[in-house]
């Protein structure tokens, strides 16, 4: 691994998700957004609402990556654990956080509601942790050393994520190339695989999908942070398609 | 853990998600089919096309849990992986599978097809393995021992799953009521907090979400396999919120 590769794992917290009440959507979003910042995320767990699972999991991945991003389990409510979890895996204790108090205190009165002890809840963070902004609802996620602690409503974490990218030290970016054709994967098996062997430096998938017919039709996808590179072993794979029989329906650059 | 609880993880193997170009729908999915068969699914994991990565955390998770469901890496290119990988984390040889063979024989034939050297691979599973059908493409997935290993594609995934659910020995169902009202987290959470030490051995969640003015309201969702406890749980919520001069606007019974 260079030294401009820079790693992070996500740590989605909730019984929602694994029970199937809820599609988890942040994933998708973060791992976008991290990509453009230059950031690989590598790994995701998700946990239920429990605290030696939440720790457990925390642990293993902060000291693994680079960064640590966590969803979920912010909020006012009894089964909101994440602030305790974060303060017990990080060894630092959980205090009121004067500035979260104020912003809470300010959000609350303008919607003329009562700021309840349930709600102050919202602003205990372990100690010295940096505060991240919440535009939508106001009570805060926060940063203690390399874990992000953000909502797990996407609409909010999705706001808090636009706030701390620019937090973010960024490697060199992974670009992708995706080669379609109209050939099933078993086809061009065979010469993507020696394609590979040749670019091992380059990270190529291959992706079915149904065609109209029924028939499974694929996408080839490379990925790496050098785009001559790319455009090379792209057009290698277009050519392999083309020796094949089949046609290149479409390659898309996302640089 | 009573001994009517039976416990599952899933393994999600592919670039794809973590890069940000597959929405994962298998998890979802697999929760709700898991749940109806009275098995918990407890967590889930990403990792890429890495086989140390798939090694390491598949032998994590089948010790831990009943139950373990890998999605993805079967196909026949060469990212995929998963097969050699749960022959060296289970220590079996892996070998070409008779019946795997001539299912694909079958189906490339009746289909026209040549079977390559390429989707032969896709017979190949460890020693001993059990198939799992495919009744989309063929290609089987296979049990070993508590592995389940099934596509990564939804639709194919789906049939698997179908496919294998009267195999496995479910133990007591979860089962859930949602009560949903116009009040907020922090205003519900005080009293709901209460309910939850009044009835310890209820999963009480809650969930916020956006109502139309803008404001927060919150789903609470009970969950436990005793469909009497729950009701009387979920009529204690009920009696919360009305006492908060809010109102219950549905209570929806998953039973």
């Amino acid at each position: 691994m260079s030294d401009t590769t820079v790693t992070a794992a996500l740590l989605i917290i909730g019984n929602e998700v694994l029970s199937g009440r809820t599609q988890d959507a942040n994933l998708l979003h973060l791992a976008r957004v991290l990509n453009e910042a230059g950031v690989q995320l590598r790994e995701a767990r998700v946990v239920p609402d429990v605290e030696t699972e939440i720790i457990a999991a925390m642990n293993a991945l902060r000291q693994r990556y680079d960064y640590l991003f966590t969803t979920g389990g912010i909020g006012p409510t009894h089964d909101d654990i994440t602030a305790e979890a974060v303060a017990r895996a990080m060894g630092r204790p959980l205090m009121e956080n004067p500035e979260a108090r104020r912003r809470l205190e300010t959000h609350y009165r303008a919607a003329g509601l009562e700021l309840t002890e349930a709600r102050l809840r919202m602003a205990r963070t372990p100690e010295d942790a940096i505060l991240i902004d919440n535009p939508i609802s106001s009570a805060p996620g926060f940063q203690v050393e390399n874990v992000f602690v953000l909502a797990g409503v996407p609409k909010i974490m999705q706001a808090m994520l636009d706030h701390i990218k620019s937090r973010l030290r960024g490697g060199q970016r992974v670009l992708s190339h995706t080669v379609s054709c109209n050939l099933g994967e078993g086809i061009i098996a065979a010469g993507l695989g020696e394609i590979q062997r040749r670019y091992p430096q380059v990270d190529i998938g291959s992706y079915p999908r149904f065609g109209a017919s029924g028939s499974f039709r694929v996408a080839v996808v490379l990925r790496h942070t050098d785009t001559d590179l790319l455009t090379t072993a792209a057009h290698e794979v277009a050519t392999l398609i083309q020796h094949l029989g089949g046609e290149v329906e479409q390659i898309t650059v996302d640089a």
